[in-house]
């Protein structure tokens, strides 16, 4: 029972939510780990979890993602409230140097303890992806940060599934990166509830939002709809970051009025909780009281003895 | 029992399996569309299966894949090889303009019976993209093609494993695309059975060559291992085709006398059948008796009333 036994969950989520940086650290490693302790962290943080408005940031490589995230921390900052950063790259399977390089703008923070920022790797399978993000976000959560931002890298399929599973997406736009075309073929008009127009000083910024503004069909929303903000700004000046702040809490405040909210941390615990019931079949099916099942059924399937589905179905049955 | 019921799951396998290319496109329209007539459709094929060499080929853009692909069927034609490609773009969620567009280099076979050509648009989830390229390739395999070549479009994660799940893959460099450190960074050296360095008239393909060498570590197999050729070409004017044909042919053959073919059959075969059953269960968790088994927890973990471990523990209880 020494108080020195450090790695003990119970007194590591009581340090974290006593705003001690390293207990903060280490919860996230575990879960970057996928640690046998989860289990356990989890169940210990989830009491003290809801609290936190967790914002995803999106948009393509260029239209500055991390000066943005920068000033809207600082933004934060000066509004009063605390700040967790979580960089994800969903796609890649390394752990990213170049992440890490940009995170070095953040440095701007580094000594604030109102600030909490992190890198994650991913480790490029869904399970990982899905589970990762929702867990390092319930962990800033329950240390009592007020906003944690979950920054994407890319516009890929899974970027954009990040970013939607937050309680508010912004995307990011910039004049000439294919402008907001680019951003309906990608995917991102849909998910998106605070858009910004960034790099504004530059040519084609007001057509851009002009453009998304006709894309966005605002005017044919329902009375009690979200109409979402779009925003200029001009990120590396800190101009237009306080409007962004603004709409941030105009979302919260009507996502939470209209149930909107509830709904979607349902939709996220949704997938946690899936993603964590299959790999704990998959482990299973690995391992059926020392036979290996799926590896029989495969063999049967790779001969042409069985279909899939006829195998599928008695993996299924011996569960 | 009219004959006009070309829907019919048995008279469209006995067609696609008599060569009616009509027959084998319809089938491959199933798989993409996940068809409720999806398991009739395996079960039917499951028999006819085992024949073809299936052949993945992946590499950056830029690579000359489509060339590549293109003259790498008229050379197996010219061997007296039946071929069929697909072109798989597992990371878009959408059906890829582009990527027809560069179908239409693949003409020079269009009106030979013995190719059968097809782009197939992926889901965007993983589910999707475990299953659909085995189940097209199996109806291609089934329907009586010597060779299926399958060619992924990017080298992320997903197209990896794609190309990977073949019987013999095919990796494709080029002088001036970063050579091959990159080509070690993306983890595509482990996945190289063949390795060619196309447009070798350019400067540098024999640096390249020589990189990937001494990365490679040739030298350092046991007797009995699989030591990757290295074919320069030069696809564009058929250089060099002849002889990929040629390592594909030791592939093969040196993959079926030391069980390796059988190994990776059976690889992608528990993937299939794992995928299948996971979405099974997924379906089943959707709506268990009525009930919405897997939202109900969901509210409780969004509401902290749960952490998600134990709502995942809950939901394989009910099973």
């Amino acid at each position: 029972m020494s108080r020195r036994a450090d790695h003990a969950v119970p007194d590591l989520v009581e340090r974290a939510r006593a705003g001690e940086v390293r207990a903060v650290a280490r919860l996230i490693s575990l879960v970057e780990d996928e640690s046998p302790l989860l289990r356990e962290v989890m169940a210990a943080l989830a009491p003290h979890t809801g609290h936190a408005q967790v914002v995803g940031i999106t948009g393509s490589p260029g239209v500055g993602k991390s000066t943005s995230t920068n000033a809207l921390v600082g933004a934060l900052r000066a509004a009063g409230k605390s700040v967790g950063v979580l960089a994800v790259d969903p796609s890649s399977p390394f752990s990213g140097g170049a992440l890490l390089g940009d995170r070095i703008r953040m440095q701007d923070h580094a000594s604030d303890p109102g600030v909490y920022i992190r890198s994650m790797a991913s480790r490029g399978h869904l399970g990982g992806l899905a589970w990762s993000t929702p867990q390092a976000v319930r962990v800033l959560d329950a240390a009592g940060y007020d906003v944690v931002l979950v920054e994407t890298v890319g516009v890929g399929q899974s970027e954009i599934e990040v970013a939607a599973a937050a309680d508010t997406t912004v995307v990011l736009l910039a004049p000439g990166m294919g402008d907001g075309i680019q951003a309906a073929k990608a995917g991102i008009l849909e998910i998106g509830d605070v858009f910004v127009v960034n790099k504004a000083d530059r040519e084609g910024a007001d057509r851009v939002r002009r453009d998304l503004r006709s894309m966005l069909a605002l005017g044919d929303r329902p009375e009690d709809a979200w109409r979402p903000g779009i925003v200029k700004t001009v990120a590396s000046a800190g101009q237009g970051i306080d409007e962004v702040v603004a709409e941030l809490g105009r979302h919260r405040e009507w996502s939470q009025r209209t149930g909107e909210l509830g709904r979607r941390r349902t939709r996220r615990a949704r997938v946690e909780v899936e993603a964590i019931a299959v790999t704990a079949l998959r482990r299973r099916w690995d391992d059926v009281g020392g036979r290996h099942e799926l590896d029989d059924l495969a063999v049967d399937v790779a001969l042409g003895r069985l279909d899939p589905y006829a195998a599928a179905d008695t993996l299924l049955r011996q569960d």
